[in-house]
C-alpha cells in the first residue's frame, strides 16, 4: 500500500462549528410553513381490551385540526426495525401502530391530535375519554413463559415470541471431559439509549399521498420502506428527507414507531404538516436495551481450556417482539456462542413477551447482556484455578487465518486480539499495579479485564439484513468534491471519516471532500442503516469505489489535457501527476474546470474548442455490497476504586486496545472508544429504567430520575491503543469500531470490583447499595 | 426506431396539482426559522455621483437587523449572466453589485437593509441618507453614440460596449446585381417576459461563509458562481438548492442582479437567514428585452432571390452591458444573418450604454427583434414584386442536408421548413381564405405569415457558452425511478418530458419516472441553464444516457435472475423480456427489489444467498455534451381583424407549424407554442415599458401599467402543427421548441395587419393609436 496522506489524520470535523452553534441541522429544528403540533394519547393500563372511544370534545376544542383514533389508522402487522424487510421472514410480524382493540403496555398510543400548538394537542387529550376493560397483565419473563399465565399474542402460545437455538457437538460429552464445571445466572437490567436530540418527526402528507418526513433516523431507506407499508403506500410515495446528523441514535432510532405514521395521517387529515416530539419520557417508553438473563454453564480442564459451554438465555421483549427478534440472535452468536472455540457447545434463546413496553435496538445489540456473563465467568474460573486471564483467554480464542465463526466463506485475514490483550496490559502496568498496594482507609482498588473477542463490520452474510451501500462523488471547479451518501451521520462521525476515504482515493487533500447535506430517499442510492458498526467498512467501501470511478474520469481528462496515457497518471494533494514525475503535474481543479468550461473557450488567438470527450462533469457513482466481514477485536483493562464506606465505585483508569484494521481518523476513533466507555459504564454502575411493579408503568421521566455517567464521573485517565492490522478487503484497511467498546466495560468493571473487594457481583447495576449488600453492610 | 411507448404519449404534468393548490415547489414560499426581511433603497437618478450615505437613523430603528452600504459588498466586476464564465473573455466585465461612486439609472440599488419585517425595512430605508451629485444623462443609444454624448463607461468609447460584425462577399457587388433594392427601419421596444413568480431569494450565509441559497433562478450553477465570485468565495461554498420548479423565467431569471449578493451580505451580517422579494416594479426595472433598432438593406432578384443583404442594429443596453454582451450576437446570427441564404452579405451590431435601466435575457434573445425587420420587410418585397410569400421564402432558404449556417462541423441533418410551410398553409386554407370577401364594416381582416428558418437547441459550438448535461437515475424497489437533473423547470415543463425520455429508455410505463425534487448544486450534475431551446436536446440526450447506464446495470441483474445474455435482454411497459419472447419477463420491480435485498434471503427452504453481483441500488449517470446543434424550423400564419374604428387588432385564428423533430409530450409542445404565442402577440400589439423620458425613471409598476394579453385577447383558434422529422442526434429524434414561437408572431401579425388594411408598421407595439394615425384618423 501506497503511503497514506489523508487517511490516519485526525481531521478536524466539518460538523462541529454548526454543532456548537445550534444546529441548523439537526431534525429537531425543522419548521414548516403551516405546521401544526401533534400529540399522542397513551395507555395508562398494562394490558386492557378498549370498549370505546369518543374524541368529539377533543375535536372541537379551539385550535385542534386533527383527531386520529385507531380506526383511521391502516391495521397491518410488519415489522417496524429499519435493517429487514418489513415482512421478514426471520423475524416476528406483530407490531401495528395504533391497535383498535388490545392495549399491552403502559403508554400504548390509542389517539392522537394535532394543533396549531403543542399546548392546545396536549390539552385535548385530556378531552379524549377513552374506555378500557382491564385485563391481567405479566411483567416478568419466566413467569409469562408458565403454563396460565395471560397470553399476549395469538401466535405465541407461551408468551414465546422466538425460539432459537445454536449447537454442535456433544454437550454431555464435553461437560464429562471438564475438570471442572462453572455455572452462573447473570441478570441485565432495562436502559435506555440516552441519545440528546428525542425522537421527533415533520411530515407532510398532501392529499395525494405523497408523503414527506424530516425525521430522527438512523436509516433513510428504513423509514421509506416502513412509514410506505404502515400507510399502505408503494415505497415511492414516501420521501425521507436526509438531514445532515440527528443528535444521537446508538441503535436508539433503528425501527418505525408509531410516531411517524401517526404524524403522516394528522397531516393528511389536517391538510398542513404536522411535527410531533417526543417528550423524553416517551422516549424512554419507545425504545430500550432488552433487559436478559443468562443461564451459563461452562466445563474447562484445569489449565483453562474449555471442553464445553451451555446457555440459555430468557429476553423479555416487552408487547411487541420488534427488535427482540434479532436481539437476540446477535446476543447468542456474538455475545456467548462465536467468543471463543470449544468442542461441544450449545446455546437456546428464549424471546418472551411481556406486558413491559417494547425493546429495542441499542449499541452491542445484545452482545453487552451475553459478554457480561461470558467475561465474568472466565474471572471466576481464573480465580478459582489461579489461572492468568489473560493467557486463559488466548488459550481459547480463535486465531488470524481460521474460518469465520459465522460464515465459513469469509476468513479472518487480520486478528490482533492478542496484540489487544499484550499492549492493553503493558499500558495499565497489569502485573507489576496488580501487585502493589491497593487499599488506603475505606478505599480498595482493584483491576480487571474483559475482552470481545468476536464482532461484525455489518450484515454481510446475515440471513435478512440489508448489506450494501452506494455514494455519489462530484468534482467542483474549485478543487473540491462532494460525496452524496444516505448513510445518516448519528454522531459516528462518518461526515468526517467518509469524506477522509473519498479524498484519500482521489488524492485531494483533506478537507477538500464534503458530505453533501441535501439529499433524500429518492435522489440517494440506497445505504443500510447506520447501526452494526457498519459503516466505515461498507459504506466506506462504497465511497471509495465511487471515488475510484470519479478518479478514473479525472484521469481521462487528464491524460487529454497532459497527453500522456490515464494510466500513468497518479494523484495525490490536489494534483495529478505522471507517476515517478511530481515535476510534470496539473491540477485537479484546473482539470474539473476543463471538463466543465464552454465546449468552444475564447483565447486571445481566438475560439479554442476543446474535445468533446472531455466534457462534463466529473462524477462517480457506486453501489455495492461488501466482500467479507471481517471481525474487530478488543481487549479493556480499568482500574477502579471502590469505597467500602459508601459502596461508591470510580473508574480511575480505563485503557482500551482495539484491532480495528486501520484508524482512519485517530481522534474520531478515540471519540467513539471513550463514548462507548461512558454507555458501557452507565450500564455497569447506574443506569436503569424503573418500572412501578403493581402496574407497569415506567417511573422515569427525564435525566432527573435516570443516572448517567457525566463528565464528572468519567475515569480521569483513558487510553486508547488502536492495532492497525490492515484488513485486505476494507477501505484502506479498515475495519469496524462503533460498538466493541461499549460491550466489555460492565464485565472488566465488575471483575475490577472483585479483584478490589472479592464479591462477585452478577446483576447490574452494581449500584452503591448493592455494593454495601454485597459487603454485608446493608 | 422501435415503436415508442411513452414519448409522443401526452402524458399529465405531475406538477399540475401542487401548482393549482398553492405551490410548495416555488422560492417565494420558502421560509426558514428566524427568517429577516430584506429592502434595497434605489436611486432616484439616472446618472449621479453618490457624495455619501448616512444610514445611522435606519439602523437605530427597532427591528433593523442589518444595513448594507456599497462599502460592505465586494468591488468587483463581472458578467452576471449565467450561461458563461464569470469572466468570460467574450463578455463585458461591467457589472457590479452596488457602486460606491456612480449610479448609471434610476433604480440602481445604493443601500440595503434586513429587518424583522418588510414593512420596517422598507420604513429603514425612508431613513437612510444618501446625498448625490446630478450628473448628464443620456437615454437614446443613437445620441449616446455621437461625439460629446455623456461616457458612461471608461472603456467604452462613444458609449459603444461592444460592436461585432458578420460578413462574406461583396456587398457592393451584391447590390449591383439586384433587380430591386428594399430598405427600412424596423424599431422593437423593451419589454418584460412577466412571469407570475418575482425575483426572490432567502439567503443563509454563516460566519464560516458557507452560503445556501433558494433562488428564482434558471440555473443553479450559474448562480453559484457568480455569487461565489460576487462574494469573493470559491464556488463550492455556496449551495444553490434547486426549487422543484419556478413561477416562469423565460430567459428573465438568466443573471444575478444585486438581490441574491445584497441578501448574503445581509444575512451574514445579521446573523440570519434573508429573504428579498423584489416588488413586481423592481423587477420591470430588473430585467427586460433590449430594444434594437435595425437597418436593414436587402436586393432581390425579380423572381425573389437575395442577391445581398446588409443591416445594422443597434441595441440600448442600458446602464450595463450584461445579456446586451450576446443578445446582439444571436440577434446578429439568428434574427438577421443565417436565416437565408445570400450570396453576399454583411452585419454590424452596436450594443451601447445609456442611463436606461439594464436589459436582458427574454426567449428569443434578439431574434424577435431581428425576424420582425426581416419577415416584415420580406412581405414587403412579395407585395412589391407580387410574388408567393410561401415561394419565395423556400426559394432563399436553407435546405437539409447543407452544412449548419454557423458551425460547419454540424449537418442540417433534418430540415423541415417546407413542410411547415405547406401544412401550414393548408390548415388555416392560405390561397382560398385570403381570396374570400375580407370585410364587415369598419372590421378589416387580413392573413399574414412568417417564418423562423434558423434556430438552436442549445448552445453547442458557441463560444464562451457552457453547454453540458448531467443526470442521474435511480430505480425504486416498487418498479419507480427517480430521474436527478439540475435542469431548472421554469414552466418549460421538463419535470414531464425529461422523465418521459427517461421512462421510454428504461422501458418503464409513463409516470414511473419522477423528477427529484431534492437537491442542489453541491449534489447535483452539472447543468447548463434553461435557456436556448436546449433543455429537451441537450438535457433529454443526458437523461438518456444516464436511463441507458441504468439499463444496462438493471438488465446485468435481470439476465443473472432468468440466466440469460443481459444482451438477450429488452424492456417495455415494467418489465424485462427475452427479445422476441414477451412472455419470458420479469417485472422491473422485482429486479430492484433483488437488487436491494439482503444477501442473504430467508426462504421457505433455508437462507438462500444471492451473488455479490446482483447487489447494489440500479442507478446509472450521465455528464455530456451534446454531438450537435440541430436546427428546429417554424411557419407562423395568422388571421387577423382589425376595427378601423377603435384601432383594435384581435387575432382569430393562429396557425403554427414547427419542425421539432419528435414532440416528446404533444400537449405540453401546444403548450410552449400557445405561450409564446401569447408573449409574441402581446410583443406585437401592446406590451411596452413606459419611461419618463425627462428622468429615465421607469413610469411601469404593476400588470395595471403594463398590459399583456391575457385569455381574453387570445385567438379563439389555435392550431399547432408538428413536423417530426426525427433528428438522429437528439433523444427519440427531438430537437428544440422553446423558443421559435415567441420570434414569428410580431412580423406575421403585422404582415396580417398590412394584408388588412394596407398600412405597414415598422415600430413594435402596433397599438389602436398606430392604427388609427396610419389609417390616418389621428
Amino acid at each position: 500500500m501506497n503511503k497514506l496522506n489523508v487517511v490516519g489524520q485526525s481531521v478536524e470535523r466539518p460538523d462541529a462549528y454548526d454543532k456548537v452553534t445550534g444546529g441548523k441541522g439537526y431534525p429537531v429544528n425543522v419548521r414548516l410553513p403551516g405546521m401544526l403540533h401533534g400529540k399522542m394519547l397513551r395507555s395508562p393500563y398494562a394490558h386492557a381490551r378498549i370498549i370505546s372511544i369518543d374524541a368529539s370534545r377533543a375535536e372541537r376544542l379551539p385550535g385542534v385540526k386533527a383527531v386520529l383514533l385507531p380506526r383511521d389508522v391502516p391495521q397491518v402487522k410488519f415489522c417496524p426495525v429499519y435493517f429487514v424487510p418489513v415482512q421478514a421472514p426471520s423475524m416476528v410480524l406483530d407490531f401495528d401502530v395504533m391497535n383498535p382493540e388490545i392495549v399491552r403496555y403502559v403508554g400504548q398510543p390509542v389517539a392522537a391530535v394535532a394543533a396549531t400548538s403543542a399546548e392546545i394537542a396536549e390539552a385535548a387529550l385530556d378531552l379524549i375519554d377513552v374506555e378500557y376493560e382491564e385485563l391481567p397483565a405479566i411483567f416478568d419473563p419466566e413467569e409469562a413463559m408458565k403454563d396460565g399465565a395471560p397470553q399476549l399474542h395469538p401466535d405465541a402460545p407461551n408468551n414465546i415470541a422466538k425460539n432459537p437455538s445454536f449447537a454442535y457437538g456433544d454437550l454431555d460429552q464435553g461437560f464429562a471431559d471438564a475438570d471442572y464445571v462453572f455455572e452462573g445466572v447473570y441478570e441485565t437490567q432495562r436502559v435506555h439509549t440516552c441519545y440528546m436530540e428525542p425522537r421527533v418527526c415533520v411530515v407532510d402528507m398532501d392529499r395525494q399521498n405523497n408523503v414527506t418526513i424530516h425525521v430522527t433516523t438512523q436509516h433513510l431507506f428504513g423509514t421509506r420502506e416502513k412509514l410506505a407499508f404502515a400507510l399502505g403506500l408503494p415505497e415511492s410515495k414516501v420521501k425521507v428527507v436526509k438531514s445532515p446528523y440527528i443528535g444521537g441514535g446508538f441503535g436508539g432510532k433503528l425501527e418505525l414507531t408509531a410516531m411517524e405514521p401517526v404524524a403522516a395521517l394528522l397531516s393528511k387529515k389536517a391538510g398542513k404538516p404536522v411535527r410531533l416530539e417526543h417528550t423524553r419520557h416517551e422516549d424512554f417508553i419507545t425504545t430500550t436495551r432488552n433487559p436478559i438473563k443468562v443461564y451459563l454453564k461452562t466445563g474447562v480442564k484445569k489449565d483453562g481450556t474449555f471442553t464445553a459451554r451451555y446457555a440459555k438465555s430468557i429476553l423479555d421483549c416487552g408487547a411487541h417482539a420488534t427488535h427482540g427478534s434479532e436481539v437476540i440472535m446477535v446476543h447468542g452468536a456474538f455475545g456467548l456462542f462465536f467468543n471463543y472455540h470449544a468442542p461441544h457447545q450449545k446455546w437456546e434463546g428464549y424471546t418472551v413477551y411481556t406486558n413491559n413496553m417494547i425493546g429495542g435496538g441499542y449499541r452491542g445489540y445484545g452482545a453487552p447482556q451475553g459478554s457480561f456473563a461470558v467475561e465474568s465467568q472466565i474471572d471466576e474460573i481464573c480465580t478459582k484455578l489461579g489461572l492468568d486471564p489473560i493467557e486463559m483467554r488466548l488459550k481459547n480464542a480463535r486465531k488470524q487465518g481460521e474460518p469465520h465463526p459465522f460464515n465459513p466463506a469469509f476468513t479472518l485475514a487480520t486478528y490482533g486480539l492478542e496484540d489487544c490483550l499484550r499492549q492493553g496490559a503493558e499500558k495499565i502496568n497489569w502485573s507489576k499495579a496488580r501487585s502493589a498496594p491497593r487499599s488506603e482507609g475505606s478505599k480498595k482498588r482493584g483491576f480487571g479485564l474483559a475482552v470481545h473477542p468476536v464482532w461484525v463490520s455489518g450484515c454481510m452474510g446475515f440471513p435478512d439484513i440489508y448489506e450494501h451501500s452506494g455514494a455519489i462523488i462530484k468534482l467542483n471547479r474549485d478543487g473540491t468534491a462532494d460525496l452524496s451518501s444516505a448513510s445518516m451521520d448519528i454522531g459516528s462521525g462518518q461526515i468526517t471519516t467518509l469524506c477522509q476515504i473519498a479524498a484519500e482515493e482521489l488524492g485531494l487533500p483533506a478537507g477538500a471532500v464534503r458530505m453533501s447535506s441535501c439529499g433524500d430517499s429518492d435522489n440517494l442510492p440506497f445505504d443500510a442503516p447506520t447501526h452494526a458498526s457498519r459503516v466505515t467498512y461498507s459504506s466506506g467501501n462504497a465511497v471509495k469505489a465511487a471515488a475510484a470511478a470519479a478518479k478514473k474520469r479525472l484521469f481521462d481528462v487528464a491524460a487529454t489535457m497532459m497527453e500522456v496515457s490515464p494510466d500513468d497518471l497518479e494523484s495525490c494533494n490536489g494534483r495529478v501527476n505522471v507517476k515517478g514525475s511530481p515535476d510534470k503535474s496539473i491540477s485537479i481543479a484546473e482539470i474539473a474546470q476543463r471538463a466543465e468550461s464552454p465546449f468552444v473557450q475564447m483565447t486571445a488567438e481566438g475560439p479554442k474548442p476543446t474535445t468533446i470527450e472531455e466534457k462534463g462533469t466529473i462524477i462517480g457513482v457506486a453501489s455495492l455490497a461488501p466482500k467479507s466481514n471481517p471481525t474487530p477485536c478488543a481487549a479493556q483493562f480499568v482500574e477502579v476504586e471502590v469505597d467500602t464506606e459508601t459502596g461508591e465505585v470510580k473508574v480511575l483508569h480505563a485503557v482500551y486496545a482495539h484491532d480495528i484494521g486501520r484508524a482512519i481518523n485517530p481522534k474520531a476513533a478515540e471519540g467513539q472508544v471513550e463514548g462507548g466507555f461512558q454507555q458501557g459504564m452507565g450500564y455497569a454502575l447506574m443506569e436503569q429504567i424503573q418500572f412501578d411493579p403493581e402496574t407497569g408503568a415506567c417511573l422515569t421521566s427525564d435525566f432527573l430520575d435516570y443516572k448517567m455517567p457525566t463528565a464528572m464521573e468519567m475515569p480521569r485517565k483513558m487510553d486508547s491503543i488502536f492495532i492497525e492490522t490492515d484488513e485486505p478487503t476494507g477501505p484502506f484497511g479498515a475495519k469496524s469500531l462503533g460498538e466493541c467498546c461499549v460491550i466489555t466495560p460492565a464485565p472488566a468493571i465488575a471483575n475490577a470490583i472483585y479483584d478490589a473487594i472479592g464479591v462477585r457481583f452478577t446483576q447490574l447495576p452494581i449500584t452503591p447499595e448493592k455494593i454495601l449488600a454485597g459487603l454485608g453492610k446493608l
